[in-house]
């Protein structure tokens, strides 16, 4: 990540924290650690006092941390994590009011208050809400991401024959997004027949039949940003009821992605997407119609039907209606989505998106 | 996983529940609900009341509850988690003192004091200590997992040849374990020459050249408990410091397997490999000798020189000792040991071992 761009990161999070009065932030959660310095390693914590960002870790990191981090002072740690912060904390005397993210474990919330012996709040939600607004290097980032899974995908299209498990399908798929040197943005789902009916189903030795169905929910990391893509598959012969349920969710979820654009509310977004499968007299997915996706692969903004809230400009979502039907099948087509100030950018367009094969 | 297994484990939490006066637990930490209701999926929380275990789930997850927790209440829960929680521990009367394990994040452990309306103390690793020591059952899984990983990596020994890249290695390791219908346990390291010397080293695209040298850290999983395996391999002609390092390691970790008996203190144990190294004239590790393993990749005990206790029969634990030299290799090898009150049993011996290819 660019030294400019995480430069500018910071000063947005003071400038939030300065709105709170908040002299001193603890940042513990992986993803926002990522955000705040660029960092991709592990169990390490970001401490933001005025406009310096400070990156503790320990000698496991700091060669990645050097060169991951152009702009943050790097901490190599040989103390446990709890005392390590203290110390940077202690150093400097303008900081009274210190806070760190609410999702640190009350057991490590216990040690960082002993070891600073001060008084502590916690902050809930500043960095996530800041980077659900991505920046260019960002957008970029998902789209090469994005990139990397439809041609991964459509490298494996050919071996999607009768006989194959879903295990098998799902390991080449890895397989392919491994060659192309990058990772999973998560556990990918192969989902046969029915079994596409659980929206979370794990790949089993089910074989795929003569006139059967592939649901692939997958993605792929590039720069640790996620992609996160469903596609759906006909082998053989579709029943009738196979082909109404796609086409449902297809105009679904064309509908909810043509209503994208700065200024919507979530719900009503949320909602374009429900009508179009109840107006079709299929039962409604109990999911969200989507979710934001960037360094973690949900994020901030959800769309829910209980979600507060406008799209903004740099948001990036995905949008996934679906049908289940236990027992039957299961459909759910997806796509990640720029939210921009006139309308919208598909950022996953180029990935194989035809329901039938020969 | 069978009845009887699941309610001796809630037999022996309830007593370390009874001897701490704890009336009811709350169990948030994922490896913990498994070990106490034998469920494998996401989201859920465990309360246990009495002998009773009460698996408080939603409806993505019903369906693979009810196969799975064949002895637990499963409760179907539509409102938010806390909520959830407090209604069933308000149903009884007896309750009145709850804790909550200490891994439970401050922003959840706020709303839960919130829902119950009551005191709520936090509990530090009661389950954690307890699934360290295994039963038949999961010795048997952990067994398994090694015998699948074995497996993989052998299908695979033919594909190491000059010119595949770290990456597709990785991937076609990970592609067997997926058509043996398993998954990876963690993250597959696959590091070619120097690159080893990092010991958390990701795969890229760096190819494996005409004489040349590849460390694999991998496992797989089996019913929910996982395997850890490292093994390093020669291609063509080995330096003559690869070689003695090589030995060095194979020597510290024999000579540490050696030594695994009921009884033994942990920093003993660590001391036996780490001597080894030392007296070779070699950079002494950095990172402990070993780790207990089951539900967890990495769980009780944890083998390093500032652990205090002994080994007991039932713990499995990795011995994995290592060499690194930044710039020039890495060595580490790694099985699973079963420690028992005569001695030790290798859990991962049939794992492919010669240090030299053709």
């Amino acid at each position: 990540m660019k030294a400019e761009s995480i430069t500018k990161r910071i000063r947005t999070i003071r400038s939030e924290l300065d709105n709170k009065t908040i002299d001193c932030l603890i940042v513990t959660k992986p993803a926002n650690v990522t955000y705040a310095t660029g960092f991709l390693g592990e169990d390490s914590w970001v401490i933001i006092i005025k406009s310096r960002a400070y990156l503790v870790t320990d000698s496991r990191f700091t060669e990645q941390a050097q060169k991951e981090c152009p702009s943050c002072a790097i901490i190599d740690r040989t103390e446990p994590m709890a005392d390590a912060v203290a110390k940077i904390i202690r150093k400097s005397k303008s900081v009274k009011t210190i806070a760190v993210e609410n999702s640190i474990s009350v057991a490590e919330f216990k040690r960082l208050k002993k070891a600073l012996g001060a008084r502590i709040k916690t902050a809930d939600g500043i960095i996530e809400k800041i980077r659900s607004v991505k920046d260019d290097s960002e957008i970029s980032a998902i789209k090469t991401a994005g990139l990397i899974a439809a041609k991964a995908l459509a490298q494996i299209l050919p071996i999607i024959k009768p006989g194959i498990t879903e295990s098998e399908l799902a390991g080449t798929l890895d397989l392919q997004i491994s060659k192309l040197g990058s990772t999973n943005s998560f556990d990918t789902i192969v989902a046969f027949g029915p079994n596409a009916s659980v929206a979370h189903h794990q790949p089993t030795l089910r074989k795929l039949r003569k006139n059967d169905t592939v649901l692939i929910d997958f993605g792929a990391k590039y720069k640790g940003y996620c992609s996160d893509i469903t596609r759906c598959f006909i082998i053989g012969k579709p029943t009738n009821l196979y082909r109404k349920v796609y086409d449902a969710v297809e105009n679904a979820q064309a509908a909810a992605i043509k209503a994208v654009k700065a200024g919507i509310t979530i719900q009503k977004l949320d909602s374009i997407a429900r009508d179009v499968i109840r107006e079709s007299g299929l039962p409604v997915y109990g999911h969200g119609t989507g979710h934001g996706l960037g360094i973690e692969i949900h994020e901030s903004p959800f769309l829910k039907p209980d979600t507060k809230g406008v799209l903004k400009a740099g948001h990036v979502v995905t949008i996934e209606p679906g049908v289940y039907m236990p027992g039957k099948l299961g459909v759910r087509i997806e796509d990640d989505i720029l939210v921009t100030e006139k309308g919208y950018k598909i950022l996953t367009g180029k990935c194989p998106h035809s329901p039938l094969m020969a």
